[in-house]
């Protein structure tokens, strides 16, 4: 039987041939006598104590090989396309604490690599390679400002190592999923995708927002075999839905939900490594005001016109363009903008109400690499500086698409106080909107050859999502 | 109103007068011209990317004051008793994305600390202390063999700095709890308490065992407000209840639970920092085998025998011969052992069934401080160095009762091949038991002036356990 990772029945089973394909695909663009040297995770202790974090794999390193367990290393020989993984060699004692220990020829099975080695043995097995470089990766994550931590071991000195090869053509491949990434991400998604829709049943004013965090991460968990999710739960309700990264820890999602309040849950799942993060935005009581309907639909619009739109060869920044002037077109026929909407575009008005870019790259990061390599249209100056990709869409790429309008105090005072902004409110009526939060509808999508798939399955009409929260009774009927 | 702590209605209100009188222990125990100086925890990043871990505290700088928030500092000064927060000047920008920026007044009613300043001033407002020195903390975990990580600031070379006095005064305060922080450890060990009570109403054959984790998880959050546990969950059913540290990411609680299991379920919520540490272990199909029944009630009469006994003045080492003298004792009457205990302890027949100790201090760290500082017995050697303390009880030491008797095939193949453990099994009897896990019980007590206050409320007879069990059918009845 071909090598599977699963969280068990009825959960997904990802092959193994999964990283093996990518292994192939990072050889076919290497030369021969170059070897590539990726290091794996390691155990996080909380602070001196012996607790554990619960271990989560580095991203690199899942694409290249799905393994699990912290203390690794991996080699691709490009001239075999041979992957060698070295595992720690743990002491004999440590089977009482941890279970049987894995033999290298277990691991050889269960990852479905070429050969298995202690970590002890890494210099002496990759002499035997003679390679005539060594590849490590390093470069910047362009949405953090850190770098990837480059592969060290004892005795990397006697090697030749180059550390700029590797970075632009892992990350660019990574960009482009294969069907076998796809088939996970698909399950990911659909999986978050009903969390979303249990919390929404769940959800009613009285309950306090972690309340519906909690019910997320067991449905995503228990349910979908997810043990982690991409990112920490943002689950703002009332004003907090304006607070763009809700959910901290000065902010964990404490606060009571009140009746009339929107709920703006933004959680995404992890299988695999691979990441979902969808955003919900609806009543807490299951019926949206006359108010609120505006601006959902005014970010609804803003969404079904980048789907509509999407497709190969289409700049990112255009999208958020569209996205940004269906918006607008919308407020201001709800009366809440006024004048002309290139102009509201050209001096900064979309910004006002959606300060983040209309979404990101997403795979093993939930925010994923490849955004602005060397090869790529740099980050934009200006309005789009924020947006995490200025990239021309290609078949393959997975993205999210996550338009917002936000009514943020900091943000509107400003806008209020420059009159080239001022003049396209509707002031009077913006002000009633303060204090109300805000509006993300986030999906997760693949484009296609000719168009977008959603990954994503959750109500999203005003009509869908009343239906759906009626049905609230239903709630734990799994 | 006094300032408090909590996870909103229903959850307990932590006063931050806990913390005050924290303070006002360590400044009773230093001389004036003092001045502690502790440094908070800081984000964690997933690798390079921009998602960080949810952030916890650092168990000392809690202690101290029970501040939430990364990359703080926290001086008291001895001389005036007070205590001065230093908190991140937060650019003005993060308010769209944290949500409105706490000032430090707002931080100074929230903590109920005396000053508030800003970290970038910490150099000058400790210098207007004047101390004669800056007493900051470093010492070792026994537990895990690291170090405590010592407050740093640029500017600390102006200041006398002594590393050596706080770290056995701070840690012995820790080791006794006060009445404040004995309601918190009631608050979480019934929180636990309840949610394994959930988990054996769910539990069945043919779940997977992170099934039950994920109910545990949820009961803790949605239920009790804990947004963490204190370590992560071991789910072990069957062979893997024979695993003392399953759970990890090598082993992640994925077994489907069998018919005619046993479940050995390790699990503590985490409450403002506190820990509670609760194992449970039953029949997966609510019904004892008369062999699962001789081996739980073996260790049972461990834990009662302990419970009954242990008080101030009374050795831990003591305590833990108590309980490997009642559990020998009854596998010899059941007829899994035979000879004379005293013995079978001194051939160390007890650590085959029982490789751990017999428990440990618990509070803001679940393997909390102080079991093995300077004024107290050392770590003994021989059978007992797995002893996390060795001391004698005082009243306010909150502990864990947790004897177990396990298969574990590479401890009973030791026994087996060394002579003068061999003659106390009776081999073909235990081998029948090989591979079917093994029996832990663990209770969260609290020494008091003449006796134990059990702080855990779970079914723990046989017949409690499949009564409750019985009534499986009202789970998420909540
Ligand atoms: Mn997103
Ligand atoms: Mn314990």
């Amino acid at each position: 039987m071909a090598a599977f990772w699963s969280m068990g029945p009825l959960t997904l089973e990802v092959p193994m041939s999964l990283f093996a394909k990518n292994r192939q695909r990072l050889a076919e663009k290497l030369q021969e006598g170059q070897v590539v040297l990726l290091q794996g995770g390691e155990d996080i202790s909380h602070y001196d104590t012996d607790i554990q974090y619960v271990f989560r794999q580095e991203a690199y390193f899942t694409w290249m090989c799905g393994v699990k367990e912290p203390g690794c290393y991996l080699a691709l020989d490009v001239k075999t396309k041979k992957a060698h993984l070295f595992v720690p060699h743990l002491p004999d004692e440590y089977e009482v604490w941890m279970g049987k220990l894995l033999t290298c020829d277990q691991f050889k099975k269960i990852y479905a690599v070429d050969e298995v080695h202690y970590v002890e043995d890494i210099a002496k097995v990759l002499k035997s390679l003679n390679p005539e470089k060594l590849l490590t990766l390093s470069g910047p994550n362009t949405d953090s400002g850190l770098t990837a931590k480059e592969a060290v071991f004892e005795g990397i000195d006697e090697f030749t190592v180059d550390n700029e090869i590797l970075f632009p053509t892992i990350a660019e491949l990574r960009v482009i999923k294969t069907p076998e990434e796809i088939e996970v991400m698909r399950y990911v998604c659909k999986v978050s995708s009903d969390a979303h829709k249990q919390v929404m049943l769940y959800a009613k004013p009285g309950l306090k927002e972690y309340q519906c965090e909690s019910v997320f991460l067991d449905h995503c968990y228990r349910i979908g075999g997810c043990r982690h999710v991409s990112y920490t739960c943002i689950c703002g309700s009332g004003q907090n839905a304006a607070t763009l990264h809700y959910g901290h820890a000065a902010a964990p999602n404490s606060k009571m939900i009140q009746d009339g309040d929107l709920c703006l849950f933004d959680m995404g799942g992890n299988y695999a490594g691979y990441a979902a993060d969808i955003t919900c935005t609806f009543p807490a009581n299951g019926k949206f005001t006359e108010d609120q309907k505006l601006v959902y639909e005014a970010v609804l619009f803003a969404r079904d016109a980048v789907i509509r739109e999407a497709k190969p060869g289409v700049l990112w920044t255009d999208m958020h363009l569209t996205a940004n002037r269906s918006m607008l077109q919308h407020l201001k026929d709800g009366g809440l903008l006024f004048g002309n909407v290139e102009e509201m575009i050209e001096n900064g008005v979309a910004a006002i109400l959606q300060p983040h870019g209309l979404g990101h790259l997403i795979g093993l990061d939930v925010h994923d690499v490849g955004g602005y390599l060397p090869h790529c249209p740099p980050r934009p100056s200006g309005p789009l500086a924020r947006l995490r990709t200025a990239r021309r869409l290609q078949a393959g790429m997975a993205l999210t698409i996550e338009p917002g309008c936000y009514f943020i105090d900091k943000l509107l005072d400003r806008a209020q106080s420059n009159p080239s902004q001022a003049r396209f409110f509707n002031w009077p009526r913006v002000e009633s909107f303060r204090g109300c939060g805000g509006v993300r509808i986030e999906d997760d999508v693949l484009i296609t050859e000719d168009g977008v798939e959603n990954l994503t399955f959750v109500p999203r009409t005003v009509a869908e999502i009343e239906e759906h929260m009626s049905m609230g009774a239903n709630f734990k009927s799994i």
